[in-house]
């Protein structure tokens, strides 16, 4: 039995793996609690652990991955900092969870883990070299490379969110104008929304309705609801945050002609013509000689990529 | 001895390698010759077979690396093409040179065995992972990753010249708007002054001096020359050149957080403001926490680099 843990900052979760008949690896329980308001790392870990101790029912697990939602150094198995959670800093998390599990462990962060996850279960499989993008309140990103995950010089690649595209754009929290992040996530196409209904007073009408004329409850999802139901100005704020990442992907293209890229998180459920924008943009922000080498596909693990990428980090081929 | 073979374009040169006392590679015979107006594959393969006897003297080679300018498929040891010969046309060059000298070879093209080169034996010494970008008339880039050359899926990563920086910038020669390239090369660089002297009739002294008012005569080097002689004109367009392709090396740290960036070709040749302006430029467009990771040096092997390469390809570390 193999087991993932994957530390979510909102949400903890637990899940146990096997392999099936057919040599080919199960998910056969899960244990899932909210994190709640009060919680520390010692309180995630304390609840992480009963739930190992649960799946477990007395056995010792062969290995156990561990995906943390914040900052980690890999190589060392080291969480340096939790943005949600206090109490995260500089926990030699693989370490503990070893001693305490007596059994192998591996740690990375939920970028690199679900893109592994995606590589090896999902979305990925069979591509030797893919960027794995998630989109939803923020944008992230993880490289596999050579089949494995590349985390750069001092573990901080895969920070497509804060590639600058417009350095006359919106103001980023990392202090910087324009980054992906601040054009293409959720918050972003809330603000975007925000800008253009304050713009364009006759226009939005069934995005207005779904807010209830309160810019309060403009939330990406609420955009793209409206979007669906036909409301041209909510259409044309999803195209352009749909562009907005085409284009980077693109770029990203040129400079290092992955298999794949795939997206995930809460904005890439938006549906097809989301992804055929994306992808347009890529194309036509790509050489020539690159334009069949675009392949932009949904992730396929959903909320569970991190649990099937922590299974992937210690589970043998 | 190990030969290194670099197929130019404009020149072919071999050289031949061995160990020293020390077991340290050292470069021991070389042979030039520039590639003539009539040339074509033919031709340029027939002098480098000559250069190559004349340096074996009747040995066998240990080992051939070859380096080519120009696409090719390195996995298959294929040259797609010669951007300036004609007659190399899917030629398999790798498995010609290793039949017709009776043993193993290795080919590549040009920017990724620069890298190579810069990685094994130059700048890059030590650095598991590294970026080598060539800034002369054109902007070419390599990727080491992981002590590897790393191609991508269709073999095309490294084309950092083909990022768009600015999407409504001057039109590239590859369709789009705004590329690396036509912001920070040796011919973008004539190109801003020549728009800069037009717009500044009054501004220029130096640069519209040294070349003789005729803006035929205006080169990235010129420009560079008059920038040195204090020409506020020139170093402005230096420092903007300096800026964009700053700018994007960020960018590129963002993403693929590098253990360094080498620049190599004609225009890094333009001293220390040049690089301290692209630094600058790379270390403002990162966030905060990859500001440290900014390291950016000049290539060690200048034009010997494909050289240095064409015996990595192939000599055992």
């Amino acid at each position: 039995m193999i087991l993932a843990f994957d530390f979510g900052g909102t949400k903890n979760t637990c899940a146990a793996f096997a392999r099936d008949a057919t040599g080919a690896y199960a998910l056969s329980a899960l244990e899932r609690r909210a994190s709640p308001p009060h919680a520390d790392g010692a309180y995630d870990y304390a609840v992480m652990r009963e739930m190992a101790r649960q799946l477990l029912r007395g056995e010792t697990a062969d290995a156990i991955g561990i995906s943390f939602g914040g900052p980690v150094r890999a190589s060392q198995g080291l969480v340096a900092l939790s943005h949600h959670v206090p109490g995260w800093e500089n926990v030699l998390l693989r370490e503990r969870v070893a001693r305490e599990f007596q059994t192998r462990a591996a740690l990375d962060n939920d970028a690199n883990v679900a893109a592994l996850g995606e590589a090896r279960f999902g979305a990925g499989r069979g591509c030797a070299s893919l960027l794995y993008i998630t989109v939803s309140t923020g944008v992230g990103g993880g490289w596999i490379l050579n089949g494995e995950i590349y985390r750069g010089a001092s573990e901080l690649a895969g920070e497509i969110g804060h590639v600058v595209i417009d350095p006359h754009g919106p103001p980023c929290v990392c202090g910087r104008r324009g980054c992906v992040e601040q054009l293409a996530c959720g918050r972003a196409i809330a603000r975007m929304a925000r800008e253009a209904l304050e713009r364009e007073p006759t226009r939005g009408e069934i995005l207005r309705d779904l807010i209830e004329n309160d810019y309060a409850r403009l939330t990406g999802l609420r955009v793209h609801h409206a979007a669906e139901r036909g409301d041209a100005l909510a259409q044309g704020i999803m195209t352009q945050a749909a562009r907005h990442l085409g284009f980077a992907i693109g770029n990203v293209i040129c400079l290092m002609n992955p298999a794949r890229v795939i997206l995930g998180g809460g904005v890439t459920n938006a549906g097809t013509r989301y992804f055929e924008n994306v992808r347009a943009a890529a194309r036509a922000n790509v050489m020539p000689e690159l334009r069949d080498a675009v392949d932009v596909q949904p992730a396929q693990l959903g909320d569970d990529a991190p649990l099937w990428g922590a299974l992937a980090l210690v589970a043998p081929n």
